[in-house]
């Protein structure tokens, strides 16, 4: 099979390189590591025809594997077989600026897309913290802390160049804004996690970048409070460019990690995006309705750096736990009805405080989704234990309560023992529909399904 | 197969009456009609499962059919058989103001909704113009003047609950606004105009009702110069209400129709919502924008009578092309990049005025979708065939221009020989997908696929 590749690839695009293989068999997550038998670095989408022409002759699983910040391991080759890295197709194919819309190769990472758009005033929202391919956010359906405004990364997708398991290419949409016409295999394949095809390009809609920017924070005596004044926000239809729950916990930790002097408490942060007047008036009726919420505090970014420093630290939260030396840390990842972010909230506190672990909840609440990050001691297995149970307890009251066990990580590994209690019915059409694109199972195999 | 339905059913819930099997024949399309062999009015979903499991049983096409709104024949029973009318469903299951969600039957038309739902300060947004039951807007992925703003009828919907044909029932999502957790199904059953399963209840998205709106309108010498202004709106990514081209023709149609004065111009339509201040602020900027653009003139509405009368005007537009006397009317429904929309708009009207035709172009502008109505004399068929040749060649150009053959009416019968330009291999992906939901091929046969 790696003679193959070699052969038909060209030995510079593929690697059994020690380093290499211990690279691509992990991601951000804390699922074990499995190391790939060979990561091919396919240049163009014909080098994933050949890729997946030879893997399917040899019955080899085949993975994508983006920038390898994904948090389920989703890219993790836990059969082995080969990984296609798409780290090298970074080409924007087509860029239109007169018509908001960009198509890139899937390795194009989402700052390197902004750094090449923003200078004719437009960009690409869509922002998960972590310095994404595109490719990868389209496979787990990404979206982060704008898409209460602009929707997760499936509403941004027009269309998508795929090259199937049997080696068809198809276009799942158009460049048009929007469409009637056929099934929508753009909202399928997005989300599928590498296991319906491989995405050769993308086509994206773009937004103008806003005239003027204002990020504000307020603080809550409870975690509670902070989602309930939250919904006001929604209430009101003010398209916020980001609404952020931090709580109180989380707050110490990015304090103490990045040198920030935020209050340590429960704290809602906004950004707010427009026309100056506009933004103003929003940041305006937002105080107001914060303050009739009885706000402790109300305080507003002075300038642009204020701004950046605030976003900033909001993005190395994450980091700021898994800095905690020795220690390691097990997130989660729920979305529920917004009535229920409290109550939610409040449970992932109660379990992880009744299990003595500490424990940081924050997110995105304006969608209703937010992250729960305990932290362990990787040498006592009985730690990671409990960590794991309190997240699978969340995962089924998510679940319980109308929502779902992931609302922007994606399956992976971690949450397909949720799928039947999540999907019920539908999971079996989801597999025979599996089945259908990749019926020799070379797609990725083992994530998803059970 | 009457028999058994009306045992299982109960003879009420069946119709074989000759004006209701009139009536069912057709919908707001001129394609042919043809007659049911019966009618069937669920009640429940566990009527929807009794009518599949006889269809499936006696191999009888089963074709859902909602208000009868539909403008390509989506719900005309071309292969005979069963109509499965929604309108006796009609029961609001779940109100959740508190979530912005609400769960409907597939009867429940988007004004009864909104009915029911505005006095919580909640709206439905979604206006194709028809007063459309839920269910045939999902069938379609309709979406109209609103979804410059809001997105198309997929990007509303939560969760549906859909009977397939061998009788299982699933739900394609969950009330979480929004979820990365398995293949998403929703988007699937969207604008798949009932021929991968029955809808048997929809959750949906709800919004705020914006404190104040205004409206506004102005003209240009050119549509062409319209849809430029137009661009400029999307540049400053200002969340225009509604923003809608009415060429000149169209104007002075429905100022005969309706006993409007408005200027016989090409001219662009806007409606500004949200807090009193910010939408002031948005008019102003999109004033100032359209005089640098070089507009004739620039009104707003006095009132929310005035208001309301451009609403109702742009919405009577179709009508008032149905209206003249002893003709009737074609119409196309493209979709475009928005940067190709000048020069759609200019060939299509060139089509028109070479086959010496009456024909008017109007449209949702922001999305680059417009549809254009062609008046001909039935007891001519030579200018029937003209105007079918009009739009023919309008799709086409569509496709060809990176655009789809159909915005927002669905395939139903008139745009299936687009599909294998628009689709290429994608269609036959489509097929299998068809094919393991509905192997007996009872439902809707005939649409979207030759």
């Amino acid at each position: 099979m790696i003679e193959e590749l070699m052969k038909q690839l060209g030995s510079e695009k593929v690697s059994m390189n020690e380093t290499e293989l211990t690279r691509h068999s992990q991601d951000e997550s804390c699922h074990p590591g499995v190391e790939p038998a060979v990561i091919c670095f396919p240049e163009s989408r014909s080098d994933i025809e050949i890729i997946l022409q030879i893997a399917q002759e040899q019955h080899v699983p085949v993975t994508a594997y983006g920038a390898g910040t994904g948090l389920e391991g989703g890219s993790i080759p836990v059969h082995g077989g080969i990984i296609l890295n798409t780290e090298r197709m970074k080409r924007i194919i087509d860029f239109s600026p007169e018509d908001f819309t960009v198509t890139v190769e899937p390795g194009v990472t989402r700052k390197e897309l902004n750094e090449s758009i923003n200078k004719h005033g437009l960009m690409f929202p869509n922002d998960p913290g972590a310095d994404a391919s595109i490719g990868g956010m389209v496979s787990t359906n990404a979206s982060g802390t704008t898409a209460v405004r602009y929707g997760s990364m499936r509403e941004q997708i027009l269309d998508l160049e795929v090259v199937l398991a049997d080696g068809r290419v198809i276009h799942t949409g158009s460049r048009a804004k929007k469409s009637s016409s056929g099934y929508n295999l753009s909202g399928l394949i997005a989300g599928s996690e590498g296991t319906l095809g491989i995405v050769s390009s993308i086509t994206l809609k773009l937004h103008g970048i806003p005239e003027h920017t204002i990020a504000a924070r307020c603080t809550f005596p409870t975690a509670k409070a902070c989602a309930e004044a939250a919904r006001l926000v929604l209430l009101h239809d003010i398209p916020v460019m980001r609404l952020e729950l931090v709580d109180a916990v989380s707050v110490g930790e990015v304090n103490r990690f990045g040198g920030y002097q935020f209050p340590e408490k429960h704290s809602l942060f906004f950004e707010f995006a427009g026309s100056k007047k506009t933004v103003e008036d929003e940041a305006g009726l937002v105080e107001e309705l914060m303050r009739d919420a009885q706000c402790e505090d109300w305080e507003v970014a002075a300038d642009s750096l204020e701004r950046a420093r605030i976003w900033k630290a909001r993005h190395e939260l994450s980091y700021a736990y898994r800095h905690t030396s020795g220690k390691e840390v097990l997130g989660g990842d729920v979305c529920v009805p917004v009535s229920r972010l409290p109550e939610l909230v409040d449970y992932s506190r109660e379990l992880a405080e009744d299990a003595h672990m500490k424990a940081g909840v924050f997110g995105h609440v304006g969608d209703g989704n937010f992250h729960t990050l305990i932290v362990y001691d990787p040498k006592k297995p009985e730690e990671q234990k409990k960590a794991e149970q309190i997240l699978e307890r969340l995962a089924i009251k998510a679940i319980d309560s109308g929502g779902t066990c992931t609302g922007e990580h994606g399956v992976g590994i971690g949450k397909k023992k949720f799928q039947k209690r999540e999907h019920g019915e539908a999971l079996e059409i989801m597999k025979e529909i599996k089945q259908l694109f990749d019926p020799d199972g070379i797609l990725n195999p083992g994530k998803i399904f059970e």
